[in-house]
């Protein structure tokens, strides 16, 4: 263990891999983030981080950590915040004290893929008591637009909550849970800060954005409006108020590596009204903000409770 | 039809979309690339396209427009080539001439969310005859690093050639046909070049780079060397020679639009001796330079055959 680490006592959760064979790697080349165990003292760089937030766009979690750096008082004053996978195109990485915040594109193997470092990295640097919130945007079911819901468990495209993926050929199921204790305390986050409405709900995560979400407004569409609003209506049944593309690996990926693991959403528009995302730009950014303002009202409220700021 | 729209005859192919929902549509917002009907010009911006290249990095796709527009003898003498999806981060898109590169991400998701929005675009230019090329990376099996394989039939983590995809909750599959002609056009433009070996093979389209590609090497791992060796034996022997993740819905989506497409993907590494990307930076950055070089090579001997440069 690096000397530098925090000792928190016999009660601190580390960061699991789950690899026998990562024990007998000379080094470990963390390809897609551009960084690696030979080239970066990762336990200097990284073994302070207690919450890892997460999203699609690499300028939304750039703009999280400028946001996140000024609710916890550590502003750079020349405001700059270099992106620590600045060798690479494929993520951006930033951070502030114990705050990393990393962007994951769009989809389930391209979350998957920096889960896979992640996780990999976090444990290389011996982090502990690790706290992992996707922040990101998604389509409601039923909701106002603007509400934000922080996932009870993904389901999959017909309502399940498993994860279902592909290993030497054969399908392995993973569970998708996430931690409802967790999950409630965002909520009581949010209800406390009285700025939007969220909920806690199931979402569903599905491998496209057009045809496996029922839009009408893709390049195919082989069924109708009414088929359309059965299915959504069917998922609502089921207990999904909203639906976006990453939720269940991301589940799956951090409960086997034992990270507290959260997924906080804001829903774009009503997919039972509409499919296009129309608003104008600064309406869709505002929303946007959302599980940014949520997400670092939590860490600065945990951080202060633990008397860390 | 745009007036402005350069008339091909009758044996000229159109972009199909197959959605009877789109004409009913008063405008069409191209979310992710943060282009719309009512905002833009399509048929003016897009209608003289008939080459479209796509990779997942957008580095990438901008140097490759730099360099077929030196090819092309199309320099912008500023070098200066604006992304024309600026306002957003999800995708970057370049165009020079009749050529536009675009970037999709990592994944199926991530390049299906691109292929639905560039075919709506591609069609509501009015754009015809196009031919659709993926330039890109891949592990290679049994094959020199380096050696680029032009896909003969994109096949599944089982190796046959479907992709499955999930609609309204029920499995749909489509065939993952790539154009032969245009393979075999693609290699002979390789052999005439004769700066590095291509060859026509089946291409192994995975959901995940670590698990679902036998790694050994990423933050879960429940199998042995051997297992891996395996499958990837049972791979080669299938006809597979590079494993990468978009090829499958990549071949789909442009069957069914009526496009000419290909892919062409160098193999960074071999797969049976190794998983980690390890070379140096500059050894990679050289190998990714390859496809541009083929797909460049191509376009222009294309162009200059029909006389339009």
């Amino acid at each position: 263990m690096d000397p530098g680490h925090e000792n928190q006592g016999s009660s601190s959760c580390p960061v699991y891999v789950h690899n026998p064979h990562l024990k007998t790697m000379k080094e470990d080349v963390l390809y897609h983030f551009n960084l690696g165990t030979s080239t970066h003292n990762l336990p200097a760089l990284f073994g302070d981080v207690k919450f890892v937030c997460v999203g699609g766009s690499p300028w939304r979690m750039k703009s999280f950590i400028e946001y996140i750096a000024g609710e916890l008082g550590l502003e750079d004053p020349k405001s700059e915040y270099p992106n620590i996978c600045a060798g690479t195109d494929r993520y951006a990485m930033y951070k502030v004290g114990p705050v990393l915040s990393v962007s994951h594109g769009m989809g389930i193997p391209s979350i998957s893929i920096m889960l896979h470092e992640l996780l990999k990295l976090l444990h290389h640097a011996h982090c502990t008591d690790v706290t992992i919130i996707r922040i990101g945007t998604s389509g409601g079911i039923g909701l106002e637009p603007g509400t934000i819901v922080i996932t009870k468990q993904s389901v999959d495209a017909t309502f399940l909550p498993k994860f279902e993926q592909v290993i030497l050929g054969k399908n392995v199921v993973r569970s998708t849970d996430l931690d409802t204790e967790l999950a409630e305390q965002l909520l009581q986050c949010s209800n406390r800060l009285n700025q939007f409405k969220s909920v806690i709900a199931n979402t569903m995560c599905t491998m496209d954005f057009y045809e496996g979400q029922a839009r009408l407004d893709g390049a195919f569409c082989s069924y109708t409006q009414e088929d359309k609003q059965d299915y959504l209506a069917k998922a609502y049944a089921s207990g999904v108020r909203n639906i976006e593309m990453e939720s269940s690996v991301f589940a799956s990926m951090c409960k086997l590596s034992g990270l507290k693991a959260a997924v906080v959403c804001v829903t774009l528009l009503d997919r039972q009204k509409g499919d296009q995302l129309s608003g104008s730009h600064q309406v869709l950014h505002d929303l946007q903000q959302r599980p940014q303002i949520l997400v670092g009202h939590f860490i600065k409220s945990q951080l202060e409770s633990s008397g860390k700021i």
